[in-house]
C-alpha cells in the first residue's frame, strides 16, 4: 500500500505570532515565511488582517514574496469586512484561500454569541458564501470542535458544505481532547464528509493546554484528517499550538504505524526553529522534542556505552535528518571569503551585491577576531541582524562612543549618540550599570519607553564568549524588541537598546504613512 | 463508580538529573526532595548509587531526610554491586524499594549485551532473587519494552514476577511509541499480568522524543497501568520524560474520561516547577503545557474578548488550581516582617532562628529598596540563594570590592577578594567587562575553570530590574553552576562567578572527606 500524503499548514504567522512578546514586524515575517518555503510547507497561514493595518501589510507582502509556490490564507472571523481584509491581502497570491473561523460549542454558543444554534450556523453558511464570491477555496473552522454537541457541529459541516467550503477544519481550541476522544472524531465527522462530498478536505488544528497536541493531531491522521495546522517549537496562545517538527518527525519515524508522508523537507527543521528563537527571542527548551538543544543528546554513563556499540540502541532518528549536522562548522579568522560564503549560503541566505557580500564578510573578520571560532548560529547571527538593519538611516539613532564605569558607588554611563548630523551627548548614573546606560539613552533620545524584559544569553563553545542580548521595551501600549551581540555585554546592551528605540520611530513612521495612504 | 487511584513516581533526581548541566550538589536534591513532599508524590527514585560515592551519599540523605513519609527507591542494573549500593543507600527510609533494570528488545539483546534471550532473562531474575534477600519490595524495569518481542517480554515479566518482583515497569526508553499501540501493550501485559499474581502494581515510563510522553502514559493509564514514572518540568535525558504536571491536570481535567485520580497536591506544581528551574538554570519555555509562563495567558482580542464575557470559554482549568495565585502578592520595603514571614512560609520554607529570620529580613530590606517592587519569585530566590550559602567560610571567595571600566578601548576589571583573612587584589583587561572581570578571578583564586555558559535574565515587573546570573564552569571535566543576582549585573556576574569557583572547592573538599571515609 502507498502511503497517503498528508498537507502541513503552519500557522506561526498567525496563531504563533499572537503570543505576547512574539510580534514580529514585516520584514521579519517575510524572512519566515521564506524559510517556510524551504521547509516546503503545504501552506502559510500569514496572519490575521482585519486586526491592524499592520497585520494586513505583512500578510500581503507574504502573499506576494512567497505566493508563487506556497497556497496562502489569512483568518478571518464570520463578518464581511474580516473576509474583505482576507481577500484584499492574500489575492496576489497563487493559490489563495480564505479561512473562516466560527465556534460550535455549548459555551461559545451561549457565553460568546448568546445566539440559538441555528443563527450561529446561518452566520457561518452567510460568511462561506461571501467568501465563494471572492475565492473558490474556503476553509471553515468549527472554533472549539472537541467541546461542541457532535449533531450540532455535524449540521453546521453540512451547511457550510452545501455552501461551499472546501476545507473543514476540525479545532481542539482549548487543548481539552485526548488521542482516543479526538480520533473518533475525526472518523465519526470523515466518514460522514466523504459520503457527503469526497473533496472536501478534513483538516485539524490542536492546541497544547494538556501536552497532547502531538498526539492528538496523529491520531486524527489515523483517522483520517488529510492536513494538520501546525507551529513551528509549538508556539502559540497558552501552552501553544502543535509542534510542526513533531508531527512530521512523528509520520517519519512511525511511517509502519501510520502509513502517511508530508512533503516537508526535514532537514530544514532545526534551521526554522532556531530562526524563530532569533526572531521571537523566546527559547525553546533544552529537552524539548526534535528540535530542543538536548533532544539528541546522550550523557548517562548506561547509554552513551549502549551508543557506542550501537546508535540504534538509543536513537530512534539521526540529528541529520532535522538538518542537525548544519551546524557544526566552524570558521576563524583565516577561513577565506569562499568559506564565508558557503556557510552563509549553506543557512540559505542569498547575498544579493559584492558589495553588501564585502559588508558582511568584514563584520564576520571583526568576530572572528574577537571570537577565534566562529560557529554557524554566529554566522547566522550575523546575517540577519545585517539584514534586518533598516536602510532610513538618518532618522535612527546609532551608539558612537560610551563609557561605563560600575563599582560600589554610584554606576555612570556616559554616551555619545548620533542621529543624521546630529550628535547627542550626555551620563547618567543608575543602579546598575544598565540602568545608568538606559538612563541617558532615555534622556537622549526623548521617548517614554518602558523596560518590560531583558536577557543575555552566551555559549562559549570556542575560545571567547559573545553576549547576545535581547530585550522587549513597551512605547504606547506596543511591544518592540531589540537585539544585538558582542564580546562586549555592555555595547551589545546599548545597542540592543538603540534598536528597539529604532523600531520604535520606524513603526510611528510607517504608522504615518499609513495614515498618509488612507 | 468511585476513581481509581494512581501512583506517581518521581524520578526527576534520577532521569531528570542526568541531563548535561543539571547537576545538583546534595544539599540541592534534598531541598527539591522537601518540595516533592509538599507536592505530595507517592514515590521518589533518589537516584544511581552505583555511578558515583556523591550520587550515593545524595540518595542516602534523601532516604534519611524524606523517607518517613515517601516511598524511596534508586536505580540499579542487574548486577550485585549496584542492587547493594541501592539497598545501602535507602534502607534507613520507611518504605524503600529496589529498582533493577535490564534490557527486553533484540536491539538491545544483540547490540549492548550480545547475550541470549535466556541469558539475559536469567541475569534479570537472579538480580531479583537476590534483591529480595536484602528487602521486600523490587520494581522491575524491562528496558525497551515498547521495542521488543511481546512474547520475551511477557515470558521475562513472567519470570521475574515468579521470582518475587512487586511492580513491573514497562519503559519506552526511546520515546517510540505512539498511544494506541502503548496502551494496547499496557492492556496486554496487565491481563495475564493479573491472572499471574494480581498484587504485583504495573507501572510505566515513557520519554518524549516524539512528543507523546504524556499521552502514552495516559493511555497507559487508560488501560490498566496503576503507577507512573514523571519527571517536574518533562526534565530528562534528550526530549526529556513524561511530565508530571501533564499526567496529573490531564486526570484531572479529563477525570470524565479517565476516571483515575492521584494524590498530587496540585497547588505546588508551579512551585515545585520553578524550584527546579532555579536549581538547574534550565528554564522552562514560555508555552510549555501546565508550567511554561504563559499557559494560562491570554493575549489575542477574539481571546479576551471571550474570556471576559465567561472564562470557561477558552480556560479548561484555572492557574489557582497549579498554584499560580501563589506567585502574585507584592511586597515593598513598608511590608514588614509580618508579611515577609508569611511570603517565606507559604513558599514552603521554614526558618529555623530568630537569628537567621533577621538575616533574611535585611537582605530583603536591601532588595526592596533597590527594586521598590518584591514579587514572590524575588523572595524564593532571595531565600534560596541564602539557604544554599555554605558556612564553611574560611575556605571559599568572598567578593569585597570591585570596579569595572568598558568602553571601545580597553574594558577594565580591578577587584578585591577575601578568603578567610587573605586579601587577594588584581586587575585585568579583556574583550568585554565580563572577560576581564572573570580574566582576573581566575588569576586571584588559581583555578584551571572554563566559563560554559552564561546567561542574565530580567523580568522587569515592577520599578526596577534585578539581574539574575547563571552560568556553568566545568573544571577537571565536572559541570559547576554558579548563580547571583543584584540591580548591577556586573557585580551579580562576579558573585555568581565566585559561587561556581567556590562550589569547585567545596566539590573538592567534599572528595577528599569521601577518599577519609574510604
Amino acid at each position: 500500500m502507498t502511503n497517503r500524503n498528508v498537507l502541513v499548514l503552519d500557522t506561526t504567522l498567525r496563531d504563533g505570532e499572537q503570543v505576547p512578546g512574539a510580534k514580529l514586524n514585516t520584514l521579519q515575517k517575510i524572512e519566515f515565511a521564506q524559510q517556510l518555503k524551504r521547509l516546503n510547507v503545504d501552506m502559510i497561514e500569514a496572519g490575521f488582517p482585519a486586526s491592524s493595518q499592520g497585520d494586513f501589510h505583512a500578510v500581503q507582502q507574504i502573499a506576494k514574496k512567497v505566493g508563487d509556490q506556497i497556497s496562502i490564507t489569512a483568518l478571518a472571523r464570520a463578518v464581511k469586512s474580516d473576509i474583505d481584509a482576507v481577500y484584499e491581502s492574500i489575492k496576489l497570491a497563487q493559490n489563495p484561500f480564505i479561512h473562516i473561523v466560527l465556534g460550535t460549542s455549548n459555551i461559545h454558543l451561549e457565553k460568546k454569541f448568546a445566539r440559538s444554534e441555528d443563527a450561529v450556523m446561518q452566520m457561518g453558511v452567510d460568511a462561506v458564501k461571501y467568501a465563494k464570491t471572492l475565492l473558490p477555496e474556503v476553509q471553515y473552522s468549527t472554533e472549539d470542535a472537541s467541546r461542541s454537541d457532535f449533531e450540532y457541529l455535524w449540521r453546521t459541516i453540512e451547511a457550510v458544505v452545501k455552501a461551499g467550503a472546501t476545507i473543514i477544519n476540525v479545532p481542539d481550541t482549548v487543548g481539552y481532547a485526548v488521542p482516543e476522544e479526538f480520533g473518533d472524531l475525526v472518523r465519526r465527522i470523515n466518514e460522514r464528509l466523504k459520503t457527503l462530498n469526497d473533496k472536501v478536505i478534513l483538516s485539524v488544528h490542536c492546541h497544547n493546554d494538556l501536552g497532547m497536541a502531538t498526539a492528538n493531531t496523529l491520531s486524527a491522521i489515523k483517522n483520517g484528517a488529510e492536513k494538520v495546522e501546525c507551529t513551528i517549537n509549538g508556539l502559540g496562545e497558552r501552552a501553544g499550538n502543535t509542534s510542526l517538527e513533531e508531527v512530521v518527525m512523528g509520520l517519519k519515524v512511525r511511517e509502519n504505524f501510520y502509513g502517511c508522508t508530508t512533503r516537508i523537507q526535514t532537514k530544514e527543521i532545526l534551521q526554522t526553529s532556531r530562526l524563530l528563537t532569533h526572531l521571537t527571542g523566546l527559547d525553546v527548551q533544552v529537552n524539548k522534542a526534535i528540535t530542543g538543544d538536548n533532544a539528541f543528546a546522550h550523557s548517562s554513563g548506561i547509554h552513551q556505552d549502549g551508543l557506542l556499540k550501537d546508535k540504534n540502541v538509543y536513537e530512534i532518528m539521526s540529528p541529520e535528518e532535522v538538518g542537525g549536522e548544519k551546524m557544526e562548522l566552524i570558521l576563524t579568522a583565516r577561513s577565506g571569503r569562499h568559506a564565508f560564503k558557503n556557510a552563509v549560503e549553506r543557512m540559505g541566505f542569498s547575498v544579493s551585491s559584492t558589495e553588501e557580500f564585502e559588508m558582511l564578510f568584514e563584520k564576520f573578520i571583526t568576530l572572528a577576531d574577537a571570537k577565534k571560532e566562529v560557529y554557524d548560529h554566529d554566522v547566522f547571527y550575523l546575517v540577519t541582524e545585517h539584514l534586518n538593519q533598516p536602510q532610513s538611516r538618518g532618522h535612527l539613532y546609532e551608539l558612537a562612543s560610551f563609557q561605563v564605569v560600575t563599582n560600589d558607588q554610584y554606576p555612570t554611563a556616559s554616551i555619545e549618540l548620533k542621529k543624521g548630523d546630529d550628535v547627542l551627548r550626555g551620563s547618567s548614573i543608575g543602579d546598575g550599570p544598565i540602568d545608568a546606560l538606559y538612563s541617558v539613552i532615555k534622556t537622549l533620545t526623548d521617548l517614554d519607553v518602558q523596560l518590560i524584559h531583558y536577557k543575555i544569553n552566551s555559549i562559549s563553545r570556542g575560545k571567547e564568549a559573545v553576549g547576545r542580548v535581547h530585550l522587549q521595551i513597551s512605547c504606547d501600549g506596543k511591544t518592540y524588541t531589540g537585539r544585538a551581540m558582542d564580546t562586549d555585554i555592555i555595547k551589545a546592551s546599548a545597542i540592543a537598546y538603540l534598536n528597539s528605540i529604532n523600531a520604535v520611530i520606524l513603526d510611528q513612521m510607517e504608522l504615518e504613512e499609513d495614515l498618509v495612504e488612507q
